[in-house]
């Protein structure tokens, strides 16, 4: 019985429905053809179920704290960040000539997947990874030369430093302060600049342990002088401790404490303060002035990880459930009034049926989802012209979805895996609460849903007049017609046709209001419209997984094979009769263009 | 700006809606005039603010822990116990010859809806309030003059001891034994038998603690011989400490250990041993096999509590998120695109307002809800004839509703609540994190969700040839035919009449399936049909409210009063334009005959 995450599904999802194998067409991509990755996957497994999986409610108990002024971390840390390292997964996408192994981020993520499923603990060394791809994309080679080869071996931590006190989620409204001090004695510039950095950070994950021997913050801040405005930002690399005169002495960069978080307390995030002293320095990194547009690569990857840390938690979540329903004997049925008769395993009650169902669908529906938009990823990264075009704006397109989708639905999918087990749920003898309590941040993490909703509503699905929508439609109505040739999926072809055209529809009729009622009036219930739209793109993830298995079901698998296959159907008509049917209520709370929330003062909230 | 809790929303519920200070015409209510019912507010606010909510955040960090055989709490719950005893809050309905106040529920619930948003730590002597309930209504008067005294002075902690380990929910299956044995020198029966008990039970609520000097457990156990199945269940009182020769001796209950909860820390759920030394003696209550009809007194009652309870709590987190978003400056509206200018407070963003009014909609609408119950429960014990036997109905059929609603949409609630802080309602500065571990447990505690969506489907709406159904049909068409006078009103009065009579069309509908496809088919879905029904209770709740704010306003309410009642119809404009249409979504869901969850084999699901 799977763990924390089904592996057959996994394999399924990469060589069935994407075929990521076949990514080796793209020279970047030549040396991963099936063996490769299925090694890759083996070697992921072995790393989640030895360094991971046995630690992640110890890691909980055993949480990282705050000492005078450091911060101690569980020391299985060190043993998850030197196997991510040595097992090639900090550098899995990095160019073969910085030391990278050209991995697909197809590969990557069936990785990533199976980590933070196993404890979402395994964050740290990826957010090393997005700091070092920053630094790839845009930094100076005598940078990269300084920095990557630390990141990439797991002795140096990266982050991602952009929230501050005042400011939040409004970026426009950052206050730490660059100033140039040109050059510096026994400093080196790395080619950029070199600037004196003041100002304060919060939530600053992996901001502080003493798991790594340095860490190195990729930071958001105002050259003295810059516009104001998300214009006016520019990106630094500062380092906790800085190279000077061949050695590493203290930046000035103190931690001020951790948040107490209520879960994934192994995954610091950290208060820091920079240049109490008036000592310390960043290097900049690109461009003054287009630090956020740098960021946004960093941020991106990190929506598309919080999506993934979702689905995984999603999914340990599930398979402790399922599980606990094999093993737990309980009532009878409704129509049993015999008291003599033994009590059922709880999986035979509908009721338990309906919430195992539930998180099937939003475990492997999301972990779908993001394999997906990994595979466009890595499309976008190693075809050309039109193909490599059309998979960037479908990444951009989908990736509110995929960060938001496995976040908020995966909430209700643990919730329903508490719902399971009962009081047992509620308590600490199963994982389950601890699961519940460590994913819920991530429908806040890299921008809560609303900014995601305003962010597909607001600009993607209009962006290049409509572009990216109208590829999404093209992928969905080729799914819909592949779909109507099976006699068990035509229904439900037929079904997410209907609802593409809704949605469709909507948008359209949502434009218009906008126009005459002002972007306020349609923006208000971006949450909403983006619940909607996540509803049809499942639909669609839903119905390819489908025509798989139909294909090899055609094809005559048994055994094991024909019941994954079988339960993949029955969770496609799940979500077709019981997700699918949301989007009417959604469609009736969109289209209503007099909203309340956008026509009462404040004051009228009590 | 409230805290915890509206107190001028609870008096508008009890005084505007209820009309509650009226039931004085019945003489069992006689001493209860306005006075009486301000009075008791105000006392009730006096311990929630003096000795509950000041204690909310401390007694969750320094919970209670099990020693060594005992159970520590925190000292503060024996001041909380005192001031509930002292003040009458114990003994609040019970009759005055048994040293009780005779209180109105509706005045009851109005202080325990304080105190739980207060604290919910606040729940122990509730409990000790319903076991005092069961001894009165079934007990021996020789078991009540014993036991009663020093439960309702608070010296003495009452519990409903249903669950053990291999049973859960299913009561049919509890094996706890009682063995008959007639006089025990120095012992007394109580006008009752005298019994040995043995066996487990396990998520005891306030089982073992050192806040009182004894405990009494309501028990249920299987008198040997007894029948099998529900038939065979007997009602016992089993001290920790039994009276023997005039003294108060160990009684062989024994606590095994606390489970380790995700929230109410404060609030402790003991696994306990009775009759591990053979010597644990418990005092049958009433006839013997009758106990879980008896146990029902006070399930019902608990299930209320549970509602109170978790409305008390989505109440808390609301206020705090009101506050929050009514200081924190962050960002700007979407068509303001000057940096320069200065951010808006959060609540000026639509999102944040939807967030905080449907936190009002489902905490007001919650307590509203609970306190309608009160009052039905009311008449139901202070009238006579039909009119008790009607509000009984109307009992029964809502207090599936009443637990279920508060406690599940609660969680959402709260969940809005941490949304409306971002990452800082993850965090433990702010007591919503707090909030949202502890409100979760509602929806198990006393029957899981889905146990009260089939007592509703299976059982309620069909009892008495579904007179309670009718009689809620006719309280909701007199409400709509009041609404649909008001101008404001009467577009949501028709919503309501219209979703009133699907949900009476698609009931019988499903009556129809039941008698066609088995009960099993339609029991399914049993949860979502309470969701249904929920809604439709709601709306008519909201309707009810509505109606009030009108009527104040037409007669020139102003200033605070003003501001009160109009936010009231905002909020019941939010009902109506964004949870009434998820009917939209529960109708396609329930009225699907071929249920997935019964037709396939559960090792289909992997």
């Amino acid at each position: 019985m799977n763990q924390y995450i089904n592996y057959r599904n996994l394999r399924f999802l990469t060589f069935e429905m994407l075929e990521a194998h076949k990514l080796n067409r793209y020279a970047y991509f030549s040396e991963y053809d099936r063996d490769a990755f299925d090694m890759a996957i083996d070697a992921a497994k072995q790393i989640a179920d030895n360094h991971l999986f046995p630690y992640y409610v110890e890691m909980d108990r055993k949480k990282a704290y705050f000492d005078n002024g450091s911060v101690k971390v569980h020391p299985q840390l060190k043993v998850i960040i030197k196997n991510m390292a040595e097992g090639g997964w900090i550098s899995a996408n990095a160019p073969v000539e910085y030391g990278g192994m050209q991995m697909p981020y197809s590969l990557l993520h069936t990785g990533l997947i199976s980590f933070y499923a196993a404890n979402v603990n395994a964050c740290y060394p990826f957010l090393t990874q997005g700091a070092a791809n920053l630094i790839l994309t845009f930094g100076s080679e005598e940078l990269k030369n300084a920095f990557l080869p630390n990141m990439y071996s797991g002795d140096w931590q990266g982050t991602m430093a952009l929230t501050e006190p005042q400011a939040g989620s409004s970026l426009a409204d950052i206050v730490t302060t660059a100033e140039p001090v040109g050059n510096v004695e026994g400093m080196s510039t790395y080619g950029e600049g070199l600037y004196k950095i003041r100002g304060q950070k919060i939530y600053i994950s992996g901001g502080e342990h003493d798991g790594v021997d340095n860490i190195v913050h990729l930071l958001l801040a105002r050259i003295k002088g810059a516009p104001a405005g998300t214009k006016g930002i520019s990106l630094f690399v500062v380092p906790k401790f800085r190279p000077e005169n061949g050695e590493l002495v203290p930046n000035d960069v103190q931690c001020a404490g951790l948040y107490g978080k209520m879960g994934q307390k192994g995954y610091v995030a950290a208060h820091l303060m920079y240049g109490e002293k008036d000592s310390c320095y960043g290097y900049l990194v690109g461009e003054p002035h287009k630090g956020l547009n740098y960021m946004f690569q960093m941020m991106n990857e990190a929506r598309i990880g919080t999506g993934l840390v979702a689905a995984g938690a999603a999914s340990a979540a599930y398979y402790a459930s399922l599980k606990y329903a094999n093993e737990r004997p309980q009532g009878r049925h409704p129509s049993n009034k015999d008291p003599m008769s033994e009590p059922v395993l709880i999986i035979e009650h509908a009721d338990v049926k309906r919430l195992l169902l539930f998180q099937k669908v939003i475990t492997e529906g999301s972990i779908a989802l993001l394999s997906q938009c990994s595979y466009y990823a890595d499309i976008a990264l190693a075809a050309e012209g039109e193909e490599k075009e059309n998979a960037h704006l479908l990444l951009e397109l989908l990736t509110p979805i995929a960060k938001s989708y496995p976040s908020e639905m995966g909430t209700h999918s643990v919730s329903a895996a508490m719902q399971t087990l009962g009081g047992a749920g509620y308590c600490d003898d199963f994982p389950i609460e601890q699961i519940y309590r460590d994913i819920r941040v991530n429908a806040i993490y890299e921008g809560t849903t609303a900014i995601h909703g305003m962010d597909l509503l607001g600009r993607k699905v209009m962006m290049h007049n409509g572009k990216a929508s109208q590829l999404l439609g093209n992928e969905i109505i080729e799914t819909v017609t592949e779909g109507i040739k099976y006699q068990y999926l035509a229904l439900y072809a037929q079904k997410l046709g209907e609802a593409a055209q809704r949605l469709q529809t909507l948008t359209s009729d949502l434009m218009n209001i906008g126009k005459e009622k002002g972007v306020e009036t349609i923006l208000a219930d971006a949450t909403l419209y983006l619940d909607y739209f996540s509803q049809v793109v499942m639909g669609w993830i839903w119905l390819k997984q489908g025509i798989i298995a139909e294909k090899a079901l055609k094809n005559g698998a048994e055994g094991d094979d024909r019941t994954f296959y079988e339960s993949k159907k029955i969770a496609l008509r799940f979500f077709f009769d019981y997700e699918l049917p949301k989007t009417k209520a959604l469609y009736q709370q969109l289209i209503n263009a007099d909203k309340v929330t956008t026509t009462i003062t404040k004051e009228l909230i009590v």
